[in-house]
């Protein structure tokens, strides 16, 4: 009996399109903050799926949600299969929500089987994995892992000064109707699906990666102070200007940054002004670090970098710099990958191997549980994007691998 | 009789507080946009005032705020005196309402005194004089003065994409009790009060300025266009990095204007990335540039620059450079400088003639009447901050010179 013969592939794409309607951005995106209004009211909808077909919704003190299909006996450690619902500001249809979306269709795809169960399948959706609305990302599922304190995230603040603390009580109050869960607890696997976000798969023309393990990535908030003026009278020579301090620093980080392969990944994708307006010295300059490096050493190497070289180039302003957060590469448990291809074989849909060149909660789950993670492709390697695109064949395979790797799993 | 005698320091430094109380900031500043509720509560304050001692507030179309002093015969042309309510967003407590303030201790001393008039007095508060809610600034005085059409300044949106349209109909509901007048007409002449914004002053241990004329300014808005991508996936060579790519023209812009004098005024103050989220390649960029130079012919030769050497270093993004405003410098008529040199004189006041290095509303004023500004200290130079002062003393000093003034063109 093979439950992947029963993954619908039009099932998962109106699910998909249905949630793409949370949020949506004019352009055929989706703005889907973590901890919003559209965040908790795609949990909502996940919930009426689930109960529609018997799986039991929860939520937990960090956000996180659940559908459980139950099996196997009392207190048997659940397999967990999902990835986020939250997005980027201008972020696809498919980025963390596929991964959630192919487990609910594997989870009912294993319940129409009537395949036996040994353990408990928990469908999830980790709270705020993009790290866009509140920094750093993967929250939810690095409180889950215990890597991270509820205390340390709940302080957290989003550009308006609200915090996580805040945003989570308020979602609580609004999804007070679905039952909580305690935090944590015994996991017995957990299988991520999800788009490739980089051109390999699409390249090649194949519609499943093998995923051998995530590159590491170090994150940075710095901060540069000067001294607001007036753009018409302050003289060149007594402006502490940190708009042209910060854009030093980052002119100086690209250059050591920058190597002949092409291989790390440094980005400077939040830059705030103040008070941003044409005709005062820019004051106040904010801007974020993302560093990424498939080598340790080498991302260890360039991560030290960074505060020196900002402090080099301050000129007459201040600078502070904030490590938000250093994680290195990681290697999913070879019988875990292992698990990935074969399902891909026996379900006779081809696949290759290959390194996550992006983060996911699949980092914080592989701390306390076997991991592994599937991939389908993502045209042209577009993602955080709202042209973000995967053909719908695509996600029907990787859901059927998911399925099948679920039901091994299970058994 | 000499009307300045009747200057009370007191009452206006009373005013100023009580002004500085709409928009307050906790360090001691003033967040006043153009246009806001707190902008529209200072015309109300100023109103009141004006009604205690029997002036008659009016607004016109463009959003001004008028306080008639009446004189003369039915129909004589005005002198209008004053300055703006709206502040930049971490403004100070003197810069434009220093000069409503002034011109009504002026009308009101003038009263007192019970000097013959033979013209009405207008205070004046020009809407938006700061440009920074809504740019370019000076558009209650550039409408006044047919520099600009209503419909033109109409069309301009805030961040928050509100219209100056819009913002100017919710104002005139708000004060819907001042009664309207007709925008523009004949101005016998135009005497605005101002803090320097510079150290010349200060430094000097002057307390009044002879302003002989505005320092020149071109300001341009510059939009990057690049293409969203994911910090972790997209490989260098294949990204469209706006923020890049903004960096280089703002590099390039720097080292073209920088001057071996200091004389070059060149200031990046409004930068806005797009989406402007730490693991996203920055899609877009937009940002302000304000250049200004006294010799307008230097001027002009470094403004022509801006738009080719943005275009030069866009790199694989697209540039649209517009410039949103163009004046040159400007001398104000010798007779009204020699005005505020007597009155100075004759009530035994020091005074110093200078340049002014920032824009005032003066300068659209000057193009339909003799117009002329008085200058204060500003503490250290230091303006469009919070940390703004000038002493109590200079801005008495400062409004028995404008007062004086004032009484010799009503008479």
């Amino acid at each position: 009996m093979r439950a992947a013969d029963n993954v619908s592939e039009q099932r998962l794409n109106q699910r998909l399109a249905a949630l793409a309607r949370l949020g949506a951005t004019p352009a055929g995106g989706v703005n889907r903050p973590a901890l919003s209004l559209a965040d908790a009211q795609a949990q909502e909808l996940m919930a009426r799926w689930g109960q529609d077909i018997g799986l039991e919704p929860s939520r937990d003190a960090a956000g996180n949600f659940f559908l459980r299909l139950p099996g196997g006996p009392e207190g048997a450690a659940p397999v967990l299969s999902g990835s986020h619902l939250d997005s980027q500001p201008t972020g696809g249809r498919y980025d963390g929500v596929y991964g959630v979306v192919a487990a609910l269709e594997a989870a009912q795809a294993l319940l129409e089987a009537g395949v036996p169960r040994r353990r408990p399948l928990d469908v999830v959706a980790w709270m705020n994995e993009e790290g866009s609305r509140f920094a750093p990302g993967m929250m939810g599922s690095s409180v889950f892992a215990g890597a991270r304190t509820l205390d340390e995230i709940g302080a957290v603040c989003d550009s308006q000064g609200l915090s996580v603390a805040e945003a989570l009580r308020a979602t609580a109050l609004r999804l007070a109707h679905i039952p909580g869960r305690p935090l944590g607890g015994a996991v017995h696997a957990y299988v991520e699906a999800h788009i490739e976000q980089g051109p390999v798969l699409d390249r090649a023309g194949v519609p499943v990666g093998i995923v051998t393990g995530i590159q590491g990535k170090h994150t940075f908030r710095v901060e540069v102070d000067g001294e607001a003026a007036h753009a018409g009278t302050s003289c060149r020579a007594e402006r502490r200007d940190a708009l042209l301090a910060a854009l030093a620093m980052v002119r100086a980080l690209t250059e050591v940054m920058h190597d002949a392969e092409d291989i790390v990944k440094f980005t400077v994708g939040r830059f705030e002004v103040m008070p941003n307006a044409p005709s005062v010295v820019p004051a106040r300059v904010v801007f974020s670090i993302d560093l990424r490096h498939p080598d340790t050493g080498t991302l260890r190497r360039l991560s030290a970098q960074v505060q020196p070289l900002c402090e080099a180039h301050a000129g007459p302003c201040t600078v502070q710099v904030t490590r938000l957060s250093a994680a290195d590469s990681l290697v999913f448990p070879p019988e875990m990958q292992q698990r990935v291809k074969q399902a891909a074989e026996a379900l006779g849909i081809p696949a290759i191997a290959l390194p996550s060149a992006a983060g996911h909660d699949a980092r914080y789950l592989h701390g306390i549980a076997p991991s592994a993670m599937v991939f389908v492709p993502s045209r042209d390697g577009i993602t955080h994007n709202e042209a973000e695109y995967t053909d719908s064949a695509d996600l029907a395979a990787g859901a059927r691998v998911l399925t099948e790797v679920l039901q091994g799993l299970l058994a």
